[in-house]
Formats: structure tokens, sequence, C-alpha cells
């Protein structure tokens, strides 16, 4: 939940000036969204996502976050789509910070995902692949490979105050993982953060995406790595070959993955698992302890981890090996 | 901001399974409200509030707000409606909790509030002490004069840590309100918590009132003095006759106020400056300090109490004593 910046109605009405949309009818803060401010919108002209740039963002890298979803929007993918003002930037600045406004994408996100739905989020991302191939701006990945273990460091020495060994347990993933770290896959642009909460569904179906502001350029797989991790475990801790099926199948509907991407899958869910084990961790440990802020346990990821460590192929994941190198 | 619970698409459909309002269409957690999570819901019929009602609220007092709401609107006062199902109470249940489903109210509620906003919040409250003359339902308020001291009893030994003295101070005016709390005026329904975030405004008028969770019977003119409190204090902590002359000649354009009603303005101002000033302190001392949840600062009501206390009649609020005693 997030709504870090209030607003008053003077300013509003004062940034709602230069769109043609009505007069301002209501707006409330709503809890969605962990790095910015987001307010639903209500004027004559419709109903709105108004979304405040926090500091956790980077200014410059809003151009890029904008363009992107006006790409995505342009080749037809279903994401909020920036309003233009009667003249000027999409980006205009309201309480002290930069903010932009946004369609207002109908749907829900859901709890428990099925595995039909892991294989429209497959589809969806592999959609999103496709589109961005010809989007002109970059986003190196601040999150990647070489950037987990000075994450680690920043963790200070507590990290076995969360489980004992975990330290020692992370420095020798962290060397493997350095190691075995692929470097010649396409790459491209990554939604990068694609969890349930990010995807909406309407009467059964995959009816949007949104939060994309961990998007980076980056090896396109690892965007796939990542969604297995986000979507395919149960609420037990154990990974679901269904679902793990029907991603993959449903990326591979739309984009192909090359037998290289296939084989690397394994390595990069590792990596994908210490990378929010990571941040979590990181989080647990700096965040001071509050009844009113639920932090997510680094303990998942770390089991999310362990699994795919011992991950032998593909295989593992619910797709056939014959499949696999078709 | 207040969203306490987590609701599932699932669980959500089954609850609107009870109304005509078509499909689901989207729902967000809202930032609205301290004693309840609220949701904005889409459907095909519209968009709608949802209301979850936490621990805090008794589920026993829920006939009576819900009712109270039912009964405001029939009058013709503009608040939220509960949206009545096909069949059966307007109370359900969703996610172990009481809910209920309110119509949407536009509007926006004011950060900065001027004279003539005060003068017609006022007029609303006035209005709604008027229509709820014929509302059967009964609810004690259960942060009055005698529940004062346990409530400062309950804070500990701790009030001096806020500010050096503030026990004596406290002790000293609890024992003055004790003794000349009136008990001969009007009594009625109260609001009893008409702060500026409780009232919309629409293109400079009122357009309607929120949040009756702490509406309960008690003195009418109480709930002027709380507003008193709540409306006509500038950020320096000075009053504003102006604004105190607007709102109390905004009541009396609605509902008349005796003299004796008048006369006890300052005494019900002390009272209600006090109410806030121990829930405050009681948060203040039992809330744990954190980052992320801004404790609202007991001292503000401190010096309303001071300045109250400090006041000779009714003409200290702006209200002449010809008009007073007319």
């Amino acid at each position: 939940m997030a709504v870090y910046t209030d607003v008053g109605e003077a300013e509003l009405s004062a940034f709602l000036a230069r769109y043609d949309l009505g007069a301002l009818l209501s707006y409330k803060g709503i809890a969605e969204g962990v790095e910015n401010s987001n307010f639903l919108v209500r004027t004559e002209a419709g109903t709105f996502i108004l979304t405040l740039y926090e500091k956790r963002v980077n200014r410059d890298d809003l151009p890029f976050f904008i363009g992107l979803m006006e790409h995505l929007a342009a080749e037809g993918l279903s994401c909020p789509l920036p309003v233009p003002p009667r003249e000027g930037s999409v980006l205009g600045e309201l309480a002290g910070r930069p903010g932009a406004l946004f369609t207002f994408l109908e749907g829900m996100w859901t709890r428990r995902p099925n595995a039909e739905q892991c294989r429209e989020v497959g589809g969806a991302l592999a959609g999103m692949h496709k589109a961005t191939q010809g989007f002109a701006l970059r986003r190196p990945n601040a999150l990647s490979v070489e950037s987990w273990r000075p994450l680690f460091e920043g963790c200070g020495p507590r990290a076995d105050d969360v489980e004992p060994g975990l330290s020692d347990e992370i420095l020798s993933e962290l060397g493997a993982l350095e190691a075995a770290w692929p470097s010649d896959l396409p790459t491209g642009v990554l939604h990068a953060d694609l969890f349930p909460d990010n995807v909406f569904f309407l009467q059964g179906r995959l009816s949007g995406l949104i939060d994309f502001y961990f998007a980076c350029n980056d090896i396109l797989a690892y965007d796939l790595a990542i969604c297995l991790c986000a979507w395919c475990f149960e609420q037990d801790g154990a990974f679901n070959v269904t679902k793990g099926r029907a991603m993959i199948e449903g990326y591979r509907a739309v984009h192909p993955l090359s037998p290289a991407e296939l084989d690397a899958l394994p390595i990069l869910a590792r990596g994908a698992a210490m990378r929010f084990l990571l941040t979590r961790l990181y989080d647990w440990i700096h965040i001071p302890d509050t009844s009113f802020v639920t932090k997510k346990d680094p303990r998942e990821y770390l089991r999310k981890s362990r699994f795919h460590r011992q991950v032998q192929s593909v295989a593992d994941y619910g797709v056939s090996l014959e499949s696999a190198s078709a």
C-alpha cells in the first residue's frame, strides 16, 4: 500500500488545467504500487490514475518508463496509457514531485493464480518482449547479477539473524551465479517485476499489465525466470510443474525461446530467486519493525532459490525435452 | 490511510452476487477512514464504496451507523447511502468481517477551509441535527465527559514526556470540566467527528458528509464545539473569529441555538479539545514509533484547550452578544 504524498484540491485542479478533461469531481489515494503515490481521479471526462513519483524512482528514468507505456499501448498491449495534455510533456509536476495521468485499466489481480492464468501471463510477457523490439530508449538493469554482491554487502552482518548460515549460503550462491551467468542470450526490454499484483484479469481473461517502474534492458529469458518464481510456487513452497509448463508454453506460443534460452532457465531462475531474496533481506534488515508494515519474508525466496539450485534441466519446470528442443 | 484487510476477487464477487449491479470490473483499496478498510468498487452498474468493519468498530453499533445513513439520506442529506441487496440486510460478511456497500459520493475534502466553507459546515451540521430528530435508534457517546478521566489514566505516567507538567494540567482541566459540564442542554444525534476530511465540497459547494462511525447521542451543541475546534484554528494555532462566526451563523440559519447553548459553547469547546487531546495522547503513547505512521500531535489540542480556557464568552468565537441573545 502506498500513498506517500497528500495532494490538495487546488493544486490538483491546477495540474489538470493542462488537460481537456472537464472539472475535477473527486480523487482518492489508492493502495497500489510500492514506489509511488497513486490516486484515482474522477473528472467529467472519466476515471484516471494519477501517479506521483517519489524519491525511490530516479527522475532520469521517467522518460524511459513513460515512453515504454506509450510504445506498448501503440503496439496494442493493454497497459495504462499516459494521457496527453493539450500541449507539452505528459510528465507534469504536482506537490513538488513529477507526476503523470494515466488511463484507468479495469480488471483485478489474482491472489491465487491457476495454470491457465500462468499461460496467459507467459503469453503477455512474450507479447511485451516482441512489442518492445522497436523501442529505442534504454535503461540498464540496476538489479542484475553485478549488483547482487554489493546489495548483500549492504545488508551488513545481520543475515544470519534471519536464518543461521544464511550469509555463507548466499555467498556461495553468489559465486556460482557470477561464474555461470550467461552473456550471450537475446536481450531486450523486461518488465522485471511481473508479479501477480501487476497483472489484471477481467472475466477470466488477462486484461492488462501495470507498474513498469522496474522495466529495464537485460536478458529476455530472465524475465520469464522471474515469472516462474513469482507465479508457479504454491503457498506451501512447492513448485507446480503444471503452472510452469503452462507459463513457458504460453510464452513460446507468442515468442520463440531458443534451446540456449531454455537451457539457461534454471540458472536464470536461481538469479531471479537471489535478486528477490536480497532485496527482501535488505528491507528486512533496514526497515524498522512496526506493527503497521508487513515486511515480506526473505525466506520465501531462500526456499525458491534452493528449489532452483536442485533443478537438473528445464524439464523440471514441466517442459518436455523433445518439445524444448523443437 | 487505511486498508487493513486484503480481499480476493472470488470472495468479492460472491459478496456482490447478492446485488443487482452487474459484473465486477475492478476494485482498489483506498486511503480513507481510520477505523475501517475501504475499497472503491466498479461494477457494470457504476462506482461504489465497500466498507469492511475492522475490530475497533463494535459490531453491535453497526445497525445504528447504517440506519443513521439511511435515515439521513431519506431526509435529503447528502451522505453515502447503503446499497440494498436484492434481499436481506445491507450488512453482509466479507473476509471474515462485516461489510456493506455504499453509493459513491463525488467531492473533495478541503485541506485549508475558508470562512464560507465553515459557514456551510455549520449549516450541514445543523441539518443533520434536525434530520435525526425522528431517528429512533440510540448510541451513547463512548467518548463523552465521563470517559475522559479513565482514558487519561489509561495513558499511564508518560504524559509529561509529551510536555513537562502536562499531567497536572490535564488533571486540573478534567476536574473543571467534570464540575461544569452542562446537563440540561438539548440532546440528539451527533456526527462527533466532523473534521475537514469528512466533508466533501464540489465546485465550491458542500456536496456531502461521510464517516458516521463516531456518531452518537449527546449534547447537540457539543458537536458544534467539536467543529469549532476542527475547522476554525489557523495552522499557526490562532483561532479565526471570522470562521467561528461564519460556522455558528451557518448553524443558526438552519437550526436554532438557545441562549443556554450559546453560553455553554466555551465549556463544550474545552471538552472537545480535551477529548481529542486525550485520544491523541493515548495513541501517541501506545502506538509504537515508526517511520511509516505519522501520529497526530496531541499538543495541537493542548493549545486549543488553552485557547478555549481563556475564552470569556461566545463573543470570543465571533458571535456578537446582541445577535447571540436574539
